[in-house]
């Protein structure tokens, strides 16, 4: 594997609602210091890649109005790899287009792709396994997921189903892909877990982009047309405005529905790392160290005091105490304040 | 009764630590909205005495920083009223000095003595009450201390014995006060609360000039001494310096103390007006109106979820939402934010 040949593309267009009150659309979740460490989400995203990319082979899809947000926190990303949609469509257009701007620069490109705000423990680990699923792409058609160890029945997540009997040819630890499994309730999540060739599905994928330009042709026809189309304006100052006229007639569709559930060659590569998409307080409360009453605290002079396995998440308040709380969320950014139960997190929306 | 006659003598000097971080050393409790209806409890206290006093008889008296504070918040009580100490020496000094002030200007005034920050439900009865208690204290040498009904065994407040066999001779109900007791422990507050004849000490005084004044020379000859020594600068531009001179070596008591305790003819006039001196948040609960599920809010855009029996005071936070709840104390300001149970808010100094 030739590590030039390596390119990564974070998408960080999502608007995390679900996040509120810090999350906001003019700043969503993966352009906060949401984990309280000094980078946001977006940050620590290319951080964890270490030196598997080039930094001129990284590359970020965002919305327009995100642009100085990304040039802002990654300012040694290249300008001209930072792509903009002028709405959002959904994953399989931003993949498409982007994955035509890779293959011009580099028809023998090996391709990661990530979500911006999801977050990690074991990086080590997780770079290993990056290494691995992209030697085994490189040298093969395979379109490859990561499958999350399933660590309980979550149902915010969707779940790829391995058939564990055929273990790729060139690699024993990647599985082709039996089906791809939506958000379950809870009783079938239970199903699942007590299985064991149930895997979450992060929103990782590894592939050789020509593999990927080919299974769009063949799978997404309408939204390969449009990209295909634009090859004679890529890297032209006619780009942008183009793409703001395309863009909008795009189908919104996930990469999931448009590719993976009909292609022939998906793998997953089952593995165990830590992950969480960091969706909700009480998945971030899982992801960041807490004390021995299992609080979790970000924010200055934070006091927390007869309380337990609580998160309190300030970031403007200049001084908190929190007593006598139990499994609560207190959570605090400019001048919005929500306290509520954490196992009511599926509902804060709601609650104003 | 000559209302031209009646003086107000509003004592505004305090410094509330149990209301953090809503009361705080620069704004104390009295300067504050606490009661989230628009204005001050200075500005209640003021407004609570209706036509009782004209406004040029009301004074102020408060610490030496706060002047400002009186004069925006009071505009209409005449400058010259507003009597400035250079530092607390307890509520004797503060009394004797306003009371030889009020003398020379008119030796047959009646004087009300009031707290700035305290809190009053009926205040029609409130005023029936002192009209009574000055009628009394204008026609008698006596000192008249207003004793609310203790409705639970409180610890927090000194408690008024009175004799009730002996009402006072031109009033069938003020009676003669026995004594004075300090605030008691639980179970000898209980022992009160089952006799009848305990009050709680409001801190609000009723008599004549003279007969105040005389009580000092007789009572507390030290302050009383260094009051009439200056009875040739009152009214001068010579006032403020001599006062900040002396005022240091008066010593630091309270008027209970230096004069109630001693006096012979000392009288409580029971009354039922629904009084807190709001000195906590949950009596600050008890006073605010409350919803269905007894929670009282004081704040902009709240929102109060499945919650019971909880106080939300917010001052600059732009929305607020509180799930899950029941008996807690929500207090905002500032960016300071304070979470903590109802039951222990005599600790919530100690949590920060």
């Amino acid at each position: 594997m030739n590590p030039n040949n390596n390119h990564l593309v974070i998408m960080a267009g999502g608007v995390g609602s679900r996040f509120w009150p810090v999350s906001t659309v003019q700043r969503p979740k993966q352009f906060l210091d949401i984990m309280g460490c000094g980078k946001s989400m977006l940050q620590l995203t290319l951080e964890r890649f270490g030196d598997i990319v080039p930094i001129e082979n990284v590359w970020v899809v965002t919305g327009a109005s995100f642009a100085d947000m990304v040039r802002e926190q990654l300012p040694e990303v290249p300008a001209e790899n930072i792509l903009l949609e002028p709405c959002g469509r959904g994953t399989a257009p931003c993949i498409c287009y982007v994955s035509w701007k890779i293959k011009m620069r580099n028809p023998r490109a090996n391709v990661i792709v990530t979500p911006a705000d999801h977050n990690v423990k074991d990086e080590e680990t997780f770079r290993l396994s990056i290494r691995e699923t992209v030697n085994f792409a490189s040298e093969t058609d395979a379109i490859v997921t990561l499958g999350m160890k399933a660590t309980y029945p979550a149902t915010g997540y969707g779940y790829i189903r391995a058939d564990l009997r055929y273990p790729a040819l060139r690699q024993r630890n990647i599985f082709r892909v039996d089906s791809f499994r939506e958000k379950p309730d809870e009783e079938t999540a239970r199903g699942y877990i007590r299985q064991n060739n149930y895997y979450w599905n992060a929103g990782i994928f590894v592939w050789n982009v020509s593999t990927i330009v080919n299974a769009f042709r063949v799978y997404s026809r309408e939204i390969s047309a449009i990209f295909e189309s634009l090859v004679s304006v890529y890297d032209t100052p006619q780009e942008q405005e183009r793409i703001n006229e395309i863009f909008p007639t795009c189908p919104k569709i996930s990469v999931d529905y448009a590719i993976m559930e009909h292609a022939e060659e998906v793998f997953v590569y089952p593995v165990d790392f830590g992950w969480s998409d960091v969706g909700t307080w009480g998945s971030l409360h899982e992801q960041l160290p807490k004390d021995a009453h299992g609080n979790a605290v970000v924010g200055n002079d934070v006091h927390v005091v007869e309380s337990e396995n609580c998160i309190v998440h300030t970031t403007t308040c200049k001084s908190v105490v929190v007593q006598g709380l139990d499994g609560f969320i207190v959570v605090e950014k400019d001048g919005n304040l929500l306290i509520a139960k954490m196992t009511e997190e599926q509902r804060i929306e709601s609650f104003h």
